[in-house]
């Protein structure tokens, strides 16, 4: 995976999950240091239609296998915490 | 919401989550350190259906608010990497 193109991608993502993947909103997850085959399951569910949700389904519909991948390696990549 | 009674409860979960709340099967989620609100939003997604797997629903579904309120609180209290 290309973390570099998964940091770019997850610009949008910031918004909610934080710059440095810890939530600025507590109903949000923080991503940073999660499990990157957890964080590219939890997003095809979202872009698939397994889960449901009103922010994260539209986020997702639109990114493909290798975008997935990359933004997860991303978020994994960060220290847990902050 | 009572940290003590959450380890206890959450005693369980420590078989895929980790005793110190770092997943060991990589399918599967940290939890240390995780948002209290957000924890609590996925037990509860697992418990009334709204989210569906074979092993997290059963194992929500004989949980109380109180519960899921103590076991988010737990999680959320180990510190985030482990």
């Amino acid at each position: 995976a290309d973390v570099a193109a998964g940091k770019t991608k997850a610009a949008v993502c910031a918004a909610c999950h934080g710059a440095n993947g810890i939530s600025i909103i507590p109903d949000y997850p923080n991503l940073a240091g999660q499990k990157v085959k957890y964080l590219q399951s939890a997003m095809k569910a979202y872009r698939d239609g397994e889960r449901k949700n009103p922010i994260m389904s539209p986020m997702a519909s639109g990114l493909s296998d290798d975008d997935i991948a990359n933004i997860s390696a991303y978020f994994a990549s960060l220290p847990a915490g902050g």
